[in-house]
């Protein structure tokens, strides 16, 4: 194998890849959710980095519009964001006037969150670039397909 | 729904995510990849670290166990990792003695990974740690469904 690709071009990465042997780590599910998922990740975040927007910011947007008004530390756990980065990520959110934080009036220590218009403007073109990659990941897979994998990763989810 | 919630204390995490939706999120596939990936990741990241090895250290102990002798540049296009990354990556293996990289007798520009006795044996205890991670994955899904979970992600491989 190693011989017939001592003078391969830079460009033949994907025949590299077809012959090179990933060895027992094509069979773990745990590596192929790791792989797949780069792959996946990496265009959704090229496709809403054309919005100025992280995947992380995209996802607050979305909770927070399913749950307009809920508390800062709500929205932090939901999505499995740590409370520094994700007083970081709020306060990115606010000077850009994408979200609005309100003192809580039933619990002064707390924050609420809240979708401002420009906010709901942009979660909208950045929800576009979502459905336009489930639809290819939709029809790379068959509708039916495409329900069961989803089915199955929601049975992980309670996995560690 | 917030009422409810008000002075509820910094361990109700688990009640806090049910409760809180995640709107639309949870219909994509590709937020759901991201999220169990997340989880399933985290996991095996503590696993490894008991052995002071990084996912990506593993993935390429293994690589090159599957292709001993291969090309760096073709372990690097396999893994999809940087060139720049690649190189530190192997650079700190090698320090600690569990890589080593000759300069390749047919084409001398180029260096061949080979593992070390050393590299070997962690290698095999990782891996020990992966396939238990595994078990817990069929474990929770089924084999049949782990089986389909695994031939549904390989079809996701040419995405993008």
């Amino acid at each position: 194998m190693r011989t017939s690709h001592r003078h391969r071009s830079e460009g033949d990465t994907d025949r590299i890849q077809a012959e090179i042997s990933l060895g027992p780590l094509a069979g773990y599910v745990g590596f192929m959710l790791r792989r797949i998922q780069t792959t996946v990740f990496s265009d959704f975040i090229a496709s809403l980095g054309e919005l100025d927007l992280r995947p992380a910011q995209y996802s607050l947007l979305e909770v927070i519009d399913a749950n307009p008004g809920l508390r800062q530390s709500d929205a932090a756990a939901a999505l499995g964001i740590q409370k520094a980065n994700f007083v970081a990520l709020v306060n990115e959110l606010e000077r850009r006037a994408l979200v609005q934080r309100r003192r809580s009036t039933a619990d002064r220590r707390s924050y609420s969150l809240h979708l401002q218009a420009r906010g709901r403007r942009l979660l909208e073109a950045a929800r576009d670039r979502h459905d336009a990659q489930e639809s290819r990941l939709r029809a790379l897979l068959g509708a039916q397909d495409r329900d069961r994998l989803l089915a199955l990763l929601n049975r992980l989810a309670d996995v560690s």
